[in-house]
């Protein structure tokens, strides 16, 4: 290649999903032990047909559809999401504090472009979502990272030890990515106090929220009249409407910030596709209970991979919840290896730990190659019965 | 505000799309003197009806549309576009060239990350597209300015002037966005060469080649056996399909270049909509004839154009085109001035030069202050007349 590189973008691993897809790809799976997808952190089966139709209707009865719309987002959009997150976790969020964004994903980045410059730092949780961490990566940004307890909780006291002027923010995933548990909400209160007196921005990433294993609000951060000085809220449409291929997300913070976030969305996409917002729409003014029998399919399915593993000699959860297993292997192989081997010899599919956390090549401390990320949420109580079938004969 | 702020972000001006929009909100539009739009650069009417029917279709029918797709585009769209670039531009060019984006500007922010990083710097042709300027500052990319002559092209030899180790990229947009003008073969040739030599990326940001004024290949730069070392081609869907509102754009270069796209597109968006890109591919199997018919109708609404302009006292023109006009007002007033004083007094919404090139206050020559872009693509041949009276008695 004679083209220039940036070289921040040299040094940013390739994406782990593709990896995983090359070894799905040149795997052969016999006609009698079909694949087991545990690899997918998202819904692969199609939006319910009422918002099919809705949307097939908006393509052909509304021109406004098919043109540029507001680069913040549909105003009735962000007006609704504004009133759901005020009465699920009370407090006062308006429209001026949403911003709709091209995936959650775009929500990251756009939050970090806006704090954050080249040599500025972010902390990570770890595990940590690779997707943070690449982006952090290309963007020439240093992330620190906090390890986590016995439970797959953070420390909010190691965060001070982590702390200098070149920190910038701070991003939680709760439900977490990939461990699948929640944070307590007085460990979310502990970490918005240690960001306020730092003076950084405390991302909270709740894509997987809407199969929270708790009901009521999973946090009291929005509820603290000046959370906007330090909260920055991301979330996705994708996984709770099964859109993931209409790519529509959000961020909530302060309209000082959105002034900002709309530099950067206008600038990369100028707007959210339209009909992915409106199907949002749809699905927060229509699908309500349909959502709440989709959390309670995936709480019966997580409560029986518990089980399930619970009966399985050497192999640990050791965090589970919204969409997630996380489970310790009992081999003396790094993940990456068991996971490739899983996939050949069993036709399972999942993502080993190393994609997930520092390596010890990388100044890890051995869990990234101890673990193994179970999306459970697409596998039926069939499939979780002969996952663990297959786990009990396997040796790598 | 109190969270932390990018300073390259905070330096960085606001959308001109969301100031000229204020100035529309804030005008009182009489009954008898309805607006004129010519601030448009793409087209306001939704897309053929058969393509809508083909999209609803797509809602109700494919469930594949409503899930993640691959990172770098559907297959068969990166192919179809493939073989159309080999067979208009000649050249050898392959699926493995293409990506699909999330709109253009999401292929140009994403191709700059690929390139070059803060500090560095990339040269634009002034006027320059004011998305392009935006992305270059936010990421702290210092931009160095190529001054056009009196037909509005930029001169290959003062690239050299410009050049040290710290430019990555040259980027040119033809046909050109604000002044219309498409620049000539051996123009591009000249600046290949001169990218070549100096090793950097040319850009060539072909936004609007489907209205070019010529028939045939506007340019010979893919016919050039190793293109792909030097140039990188942008390419949207919006403006030929009238898919603005469904954020479907295009890059071509080399595959080693793909493959860092590659990591910038699963991070940001993980890949563009599914119902944008099968609306695309549509268009390009089905919709030529129509496209044919389009192109028609906007060149006889650019011959009406010129000639009201050269039968307006004190009005030139300095450069138009496909889509565009670019023309220097009469008046002692800088060009900010001016439009907002035609939105006012004549409701008649254009975009003043300020907004695509440096200001007096900024090092300018004056040019901006001068200039105005008239896109005249969605005006019809009655409101090329009207335009034509009321800027007659205009008088800011």
């Amino acid at each position: 290649m004679t083209l220039p590189l940036n070289p921040h973008l040299a040094a940013t691993f390739s994406p782990p999903v593709m990896e995983a897809r090359r070894w799905l790809a040149e795997a052969v799976i016999p006609a009698d032990r079909p694949l087991l997808n545990l690899s997918q952190a998202a819904p692969v089966d199609p939006p319910h047909p009422d918002l099919r139709r809705a949307m097939a209707a908006v393509m052909l009865n509304e021109d406004a559809a098919h043109i540029y719309g507001p680069v913040l987002g549909l105003p009735d959009l962000r007006d609704e999401l504004a009133r759901k997150w005020a009465a699920e976790y009370g407090g006062v969020i308006g429209a001026e504090n949403v911003a709709i964004t091209s995936g959650c994903n775009q929500a990251f980045c756009t939050v970090i472009q806006t704090l954050a410059q080249a040599g500025d730092a972010v902390v990570l949780a770890t595990p940590w979502y690779f997707n943070h961490k690449m982006w952090l990566d290309m963007a020439g940004i240093e992330t620190r990272l906090l390890t986590p307890d016995a439970q797959m909780m953070p420390d909010p006291d190691q965060l001070d030890a982590l702390m200098d002027d070149r920190v910038k923010a701070l991003i939680l995933i709760t439900p977490n990515n990939p461990t699948g548990v929640a944070y307590p909400d007085a460990l979310m209160q502990a970490f918005r106090d240690k960001a306020r007196a730092h003076g950084i921005a405390l991302i909270v990433d709740e894509t997987y929220r809407d199969f929270h294993v708790q009901s009521g609000a999973p946090h009291s951060l929005f509820a603290d009249p000046d959370w906007d000085e330090t909260l920055i809220h991301l979330y996705s449409f994708s996984k709770v409407f099964r859109l993931t291929g209409h790519r529509v997300g959000a961020l909530v913070t302060s309209p000082q910030m959105i002034s900002q976030v709309e530099k950067v969305l206008d600038t990369v996409t100028v707007c959210a596709n339209q009909i992915g917002q409106r199907a949002a729409l749809y699905g927060l003014r229509h699908l309500g209970s349909w959502v709440a029998a989709e959390r309670d399919k995936i709480h019966r399915r997580h409560a029986a991979v518990r089980a399930m593993f619970d009966g399985l000699e050497g192999w640990d959860v050791v965090g589970s919840g919204a969409y997630f297993a996380y489970v310790t292997h009992p081999f003396d192989l790094p993940s990456d290896q068991v996971a490739q081997a899983m996939m050949r010899d069993q036709s399972i599919l999942t993502l080993p730990g190393t994609m997930f956390g520092p390596t010890v090549a990388d100044g890890g401390d051995g869990a990234a190659e101890r673990q193994l990320r179970i999306a459970f949420a697409n596998a039926d109580m069939d499939g979780i019965a002969e996952l663990g079938r297959r786990l009990a004969r396997f040796r790598p």
